[in-house]
């Protein structure tokens, strides 16, 4: 099995780190994986920051990472529009760093209802009612609609904030219309961002999540081994309840090795 | 027929009005059934404003009107949760003239989620993503859940606003709970208003409204005879499509004195 693996996928919040904390382990295994030549990519769902910042999470944390080695959805978002629309007029019901990577990336913000081409629902904890009626009005003169994550919520230390998933909802009951793309986990948008970054088949890949609807699921539908850590979301219970089982299940991720 | 007619509802938006116009010969409609001893009912979904602001813009626009003539879904709201749970501690996701209303019946008004009886989404232009976070937090908690009304959206002058289904929808979404009660047209709690408020059977009412799947529906449920009138959101295809026939079809208000 281990020599057919070599390209690891690993999910962030629940199986890398949790908040601010080192899953024990995490920082090894990566290393091993790296000396031996392995390809490692880290993924999330969450469109709050930039590839730069998770990839400065990272290497604060003890485990060294490039930009290029992190795929979260904003980032896949801004491949799905550069190859369908590129340099679009675009809004976004979004966070700064978010608008700032559309705008890095060549696209017009606009919040003129008459002007947006696409209006993008994401996490934002910066959602009023101002953005929703200019949302509103540009779904309303049809402005193509599509979202960054599937997410209800959004763990935190502590607890969940609401995520993308009420800003969808909000505009779809509003407008009558329904989201054409969401990119994140578990859409195949982001299998394709992943293995277009790896440069590897699918089945020479594992990814490693703590979520079986979304890391999982997705692993699974694309034809890569999956493994879920049970250092996250998942109890036991939601395990044997789920369609979508796991090639491997681990305490976390320090079990990894056992496997190379 | 017109003996039997003791008592009129009359939606407000499209039927009485739009926006600050009246209907032509509204004014005169209205004085001619009071003047016979009829019993008269102003009706809307709207949340915005209290009874006492429909009543003097009635009044200014010709309609001499005292608030307890008016029946509006914050008023509906406000006599429902007093039935159930008087003094509640209640969160609305609301504009002011509707919190004001709810302290002025003696809830108490808390943005504390450990202390959030219930939830009231309604129609809120200042509705954000702090006003989310609390409602969320309550809900999760166990907090009722309940609403104003189930319009997708208002009306405005040259167009129209995102209104309470968008709030419901973003709370169902992210809470995964469902709203127990939409008190506002076609509700039955809005129709056991009117008929209290009434204090006449059923079926010596009229009810005169421009839109289909609210006035005209709920009139028919309750048993109630109706009047479609054609001054507002409603054309001839949506009225031959609709599973809710009304008895009459008028081109506006100003028709009804054929009936009695």
């Amino acid at each position: 099995m281990g020599e057919e693996l070599k390209g690891f996928i690993f999910d962030l919040d629940g199986t890398i780190y949790l908040s601010e904390r080192l899953i024990p382990g995490a920082d090894w295994v990566i290393r091993l994986l790296r000396h031996r030549g392995a390809k490692v990519v880290f993924l999330s769902n969450k469109a709050l920051q930039t590839r730069e910042n998770y990839a400065e999470k990272l290497t604060r944390l003890g485990i060294p990472t490039e930009p290029a080695e992190v795929i979260n959805s904003s980032f896949v978002m801004v491949r799905y529009l550069t190859k369908r629309a590129p340099e679009a007029t675009v809004f976004a019901v979004g966070e700064v760093p978010f608008i700032e990577e559309l705008l890095r990336a060549g696209f017009v913000i606009s919040e003129d209802p008459d002007r947006i081409e696409w209006v993008i629902a994401s996490f934002d904890r910066t959602f009023d009612y101002r953005k929703l009626c200019i949302a509103y009005e540009a779904l309303k003169r049809g402005a193509r609609f599509v979202a960054t994550n599937p997410d209800r919520t959004c763990p935190i230390e502590g607890g969940e904030l609401p995520d993308c998933a009420g800003v969808i909802a909000h505009l779809e009951a509003v407008t009558l219309r329904k989201v054409e793309a969401i990119v994140g986990k578990p859409s195949p948008l982001t299998i394709e961002a992943i293995l277009e970054v790896m440069d590897l088949p699918a089945n020479e890949c594992l990814l490693v999540g703590d979520r079986i609807e979304t890391d999982i699921r997705m692993g699974r539908e694309a034809g890569m081994k999956t493994a879920l850590v049970m250092s996250g979301v998942t109890d036991e219970q939601t395990l044997k309840a789920s369609p979508y089982q796991p090639d491997y299940v681990w305490p976390s991720i320090a079990e990894l090795p056992g496997i190379l």
